[in-house]
């Protein structure tokens, strides 16, 4: 039984952490750079140790200071959150063997879902959609003019170490497609220390559309629904919701099953997502990639579910059996979450790192903050914008809206920029209250310059 | 249709009430004593107007005001919240001679339920159990002894025009009791205006259990379930919760259909709650009085049953029927309220009046609070001292308990004393955890000293 947790993360997701483990009588630890030494989540931990400079590479990337401070706080489990070593299979091995929980799946689910052109092959085979590509890793610019020729442009290169919206880019041409491959191996080399990179079709009218699962060591494995995050800028996910406004009950059904597949097709354990291309006109989907870890966007799920997929994953980790079975998930009201960033939506998402003035969260029914921020606070530059996530339920989607625009007008975040004021005007937007969009929208859209 | 609606209070009940109006597109029309020019309440509504020096007499309760303001303004409604002119059928009935909607029930069912004796005398008409006691008003002290004989010892004197835990008072000797009664009289007059005091036998092994009803003019009445309310200090409510750890799904309909009998003996239409003497050694219940309101703890019932009832008192007010019927209503989880005032525990709960310095109100999932107060906010001596309500709800008690203790501990307000550390010290209380307690709990039990 996990006694003491390390939390191998910051912000907002270390904090959420933190309180399950709190609400669990789970002692925790916290990590933290140099820069990070007044954040929140080390205040409200057990224990706090730093472990090393501010860039993430020597910190909270850093194997051996990490696991230093497991051993030494005698944590029998550690949680990566999202991002960091959520997705590194070596990490998960490394704690394995040091007889200590890693909270997520095997470091071989991780690997053959990391790999996202092996996660491509083996979802073939397990009979799960995927959209037509490349077969496997591009070797070189000449192979990926090749393909794209076979499958026609647009296409998009992906690296295969990416995810999360990191190291994707659309070539249109064939001169594009050459600078993408090398520009996208370069930065996969420089962000995920592996340049390889794979190619699809690029659908372009499509939604994002993804599917919750969580599975556990006695072969359940159960899916939570959907989430549409079709509301993107530059693929970085803005504003999520469940339910879809695309989605029927049956295709729900639907895709769960294929959810499922994927996960069963590795021996998926814990909380995972399976991401979809939803055509939206046809009713099709397709495998995008499998995110191997809890995400940004769960709290929606867990609102109209009810489910605490934190502590799930906890219950999980700790080799129980899920604490309920398909039958018993239902779906209530709905819910959505705008991510607030502390940047400036008319000067182009202009990172603002500042001291933080003053804090004010919104409260009330239906209205839910996760967050790392307090009055005084300082939000670094080093790392990535995120103040807060605002979610709010209601019974309708027209509901959860008008929460949603209550919530924000009493949001208060002074001495820095914040994309509140940019949500805001997304939420007025007739395209979007008709619920009818693609993963475009903000594109064609000009939500960000009407100031 | 309400398209504008003027809020007859202060405080996070006046928020609360703006809040539904937002989310519901309705105008809102704050008021405003002199102390209170920087409440919340007055920065979040559309509109807001000063209606008076800070006594409540002068401002709160000052009906020529308010209704100045009302008319000037256009307002087609007031909420009266808790408090102030809520429970006053003269206030009721002004505002139905100007054309506007009182949202709340009529005035006869208002001095019906606001006499208590009358009320008394309503419910034994209509069947529904009340305690053994005066026939109506104690003339004066003799016709009190006499009483006493009756019934025996101990007994409690009340105001009929009381409420709320105001105008109580327990006598166990016929000394204390012509103290009490002349006593109570004279608070009474003070407080109420109306000097009549009725009285009870004192039931001593007692939980406080009320019973949430709803109802709208097409003579629909559909209740909600109960609040635990035991943990009070000198009758002043602590501590909230939903279901009640002593009552059972059988029980709890046996009460819901008392309550709609007490409830359909008026004639009501809107929001109210029936409060039960629960005797939890045998399962028989009184009625100890209907509050013809909204109250204080009405979010724990929202948290499980997902009814917003705000939203719902403004449906029935606009004369539409209510959105659910009884067999819609269902019961998720566990949901416990603490009321945290600006007082000192560990000095008798002396009122703490002061600058709030730095306001941190915790977060995350399963985590309300609905509160009046932000940073820099000045918390009056003027007025109550409540200054904040933290609801959580979880899927048991134990979770609620759970994340209560988490919201409670990251909670911050600096600048003046609050009851968070008391309120920790109770959670921490076995009895308090076992479920199994009365209305006696803390007069029984060393919390408050044990600093």
């Amino acid at each position: 039984m996990i006694k003491k947790l390390l939390v191998a993360n910051r912000g907002e997701i270390a904090v959420r952490i933190i309180r399950a483990c709190q609400e669990l009588n789970i002692e925790t630890v916290a990590v933290y750079s140099e820069a990070d030494k007044e954040a929140l989540h080390v205040k409200l931990a057990d224990e706090a140790y730093c472990i090393g400079p501010t860039p993430a590479t020597q910190s909270y990337l850093n194997f051996t200071n990490i696991m230093s401070v497991a051993t030494l706080t005698e944590s029998d489990a550690i949680h990566p959150g999202y991002g960091f070593l959520s997705e590194n299979a070596d990490f998960a091995e490394i704690c394995g063997a040091c007889n200590i929980k890693f909270v997520g799946p095997s470091p071989q689910a991780i690997s053959r879902m990391g790999a996202k052109d092996v996660a491509r092959e083996t979802m073939a085979e397990a009979g799960v959609p995927i959209v037509p590509g490349s077969d496997g890793i591009v070797a070189d610019i000449a192979e990926g003019l090749k393909v794209a020729d076979k499958i026609g442009y647009p296409v998009i290169i992906k690296a295969t170490a990416g995810g999360g919206g990191k190291g994707i880019r659309v070539a249109r041409t064939p001169e594009e497609l050459e600078k993408g491959i090398s520009i996208t191996q370069k930065e996969a080399q420089a962000n995920f220390g592996n340049p390889g990179v794979y190619m699809e079709k690029y659908i372009e009218d499509f939604r994002h559309v993804e599917i919750q699962i969580i599975a556990d060591d006695f072969g359940n494995t159960v899916h939570l629904g959907e989430r549409d995050c079709s509301i993107q800028r530059r693929l970085q996910k803005l504003i999520e919701e469940t339910p879809s406004p695309a989605i029927t009950p049956e295709k729900r059904q639907e895709m769960g099953a294929a959810a499922i597949k994927a996960a069963e097709a590795v021996d998926y354990t814990g909380a995972g997502t399976i991401e979809f291309i939803y055509d939206h006109r046809t009713g099709e989907f397709y495998f995008m990639e499998m995110n191997t870890r809890i995400q940004v966007e769960h709290p929606v799920t867990e609102m109209v579910t009810g489910i605490d997929l934190i502590k799930e994953q906890i219950n999980v980790a700790n080799g129980h059996k899920l604490s309920f079975s398909q039958e018993d998930v239902t779906f209530n009201g709905w819910s959505i979450e705008c991510r607030i960033n502390a940047e400036n939506a008319a000067k182009n998402f202009m990172p603002s790192p500042g001291k933080v003035q003053n804090y004010y969260s919104s409260g009330g029914l239906g209205v839910r903050v996760d967050s790392a921020v307090y009055s005084g606070y300082t939000i670094s530059p080093f790392y990535d914008s995120m103040v807060a996530k605002v979610i709010t339920h209601g019974a309708t989607r027209e509901e959860a809206i008008a929460k949603m625009k209550r919530a924000l007008s009493e949001f208060e975040i002074e001495g820095v920029d914040t994309t509140i004021p940019f949500h805001l005007r997304l939420l007025n937007n007739e395209t979007f209250i008709s619920g009818d969009f693609n993963t475009k929208f903000l594109e064609e859209n000009q939500i960000m310059n009407d100031h």
